[in-house]
């Protein structure tokens, strides 16, 4: 199974720790990674075909500090579509003159929708044409880009469609709000005062965080395992979808 | 002024040592650098706001060799828009199911088209706008992919339309073709057997092509100036536009 890691924060933050920790689980996903960084309306997108544990690329996101306040990684087991940097995750488009960037985990099965607008897929993964699906329904939706609820209420209709055909644990973002739907398994967790020390699940890496952090410091963290251990990573359940906005739960 | 650098070949080249040559050109361009490199339709885009000789980006993709037939890759001094991540050079957009990478060296005076359709600017260049309006235009006046002819002469048409608010050098790929279109200074080189060692004109480094190519390899390199000393680069003339494919000009 593919893994999905998420970063949203009120204020820019690197993500080298759970990125390092989300690296170490790629034995099993040797088939590509990626992580997209926004910086303001900016985006840094890395994508590699190759295991992120022998890939140059990844060698920089660990250790360049590239501070972001929303963050999407993925790291790549292939079920659908050959393993090529086009079918490499995470996915990019514009929309209302925003980049809008989406990393899927799970399978969708017979999914061919009706690509009759102006997003198409480049790859040929089930993934990418449910991001161009998701892009064309939401183009239709809206004029702009919607207020957080709004579009958190689109978002839950269109991705209950999308669970018809089979799982789909997504993160999207456009650079303002961090979004995670949960179709089987997807946890989220929030770092915010009083900080303590975290120890990645799979490794021997620990970090204070009380000493590199403001008292007003938040950062909502998104991963389809907890990547740490003695920390309070909630469960998200079948359908929900949750909008992360400055380090905490959005209203609506 | 800023400086572009174009590659096309007929086999996946790494551009180390050209991109090696225009990075340190960058004294006088301060204000972010870009590159990206196709891999068939998949696509690897590299941008930072800093300085090209400062950036821990740019020493990875000097030192790791990317094996690409089409690179664009663009040195920024910024005429208009801020510094910023998403004011940097080379834009990205999806059209037809490929994605399009387009940079862009020269200034539109007061350059504010009307764009009514699917393409709309995150940042704030009169290249964006320029990049989003061709998306537009080409849309409209195809329906799919075009064959290179075909797209060579919508392009001279609205490129047309650009160079009246000012100039407007600029190269654009889907990694399929690489198009360059000059408005004031653009040059173009083609390597091909015999291969011999080129010089870079603004460095001590040398490079002995004959001993790393096969006979049948061709290249184009296209850079607003020559990158090297010695070699037979070809400019462009005013309003000149030209594809390349596979190392050499397109027929039509």
């Amino acid at each position: 199974m593919c893994q999905l890691l998420g970063m949203n924060a009120n204020t820019p933050t690197d993500a080298c720790f759970s990125f390092t920790g989300l690296a170490s689980r790629s034995g099993e996903h040797q088939d590509g990674f990626g992580i997209a960084f926004f910086e303001d309306k900016g985006l840094r997108l890395f994508v590699d075909p190759q295991c992120a544990r022998d890939s140059p690329v990844a060698e920089l996101v660990k250790h360049y500090p590239i501070r972001s306040r929303n963050v999407i990684a993925h790291i790549r087991k292939a079920t659908q579509g050959r393993i090529a940097l086009e079918n490499t995750h995470p996915f990019m488009r514009e929309l209302w003159g925003r980049y809008w960037v989406m990393a899927h985990n799970g399978d969708l099965k017979a999914f061919a929708p009706r690509l009759h607008a102006a997003f198409r897929p480049v790859g040929d993964t089930d993934s990418e044409r449910a991001f161009c699906w998701l892009m064309q329904e939401l183009a239709k939706a809206h004029a702009g880009v919607p207020a957080v609820a709004e579009m958190s209420a689109t978002l839950r209709e269109l991705t209950a469609e999308l669970r018809r055909f089979g799982s789909f644990n997504m993160l999207l973002s456009n650079g303002q709000v961090l979004w995670a739907h949960a179709s089987t398994r997807l946890h989220w967790l929030q770092r915010r005062h009083p900080f303590g020390r975290a120890v990645l699940a799979d490794g021997d890496l620990s970090v204070d965080f009380a000493a590199l952090t403001q008292p007003s410091d938040r950062v909502v963290v998104v991963a389809t395992e907890p990547l740490t251990a003695g920390e309070a990573w909630v469960s998200m359940a079948p359908g929900e979808l949750q909008a992360f906005v400055d380090g905490d739960v959005a209203q609506g």
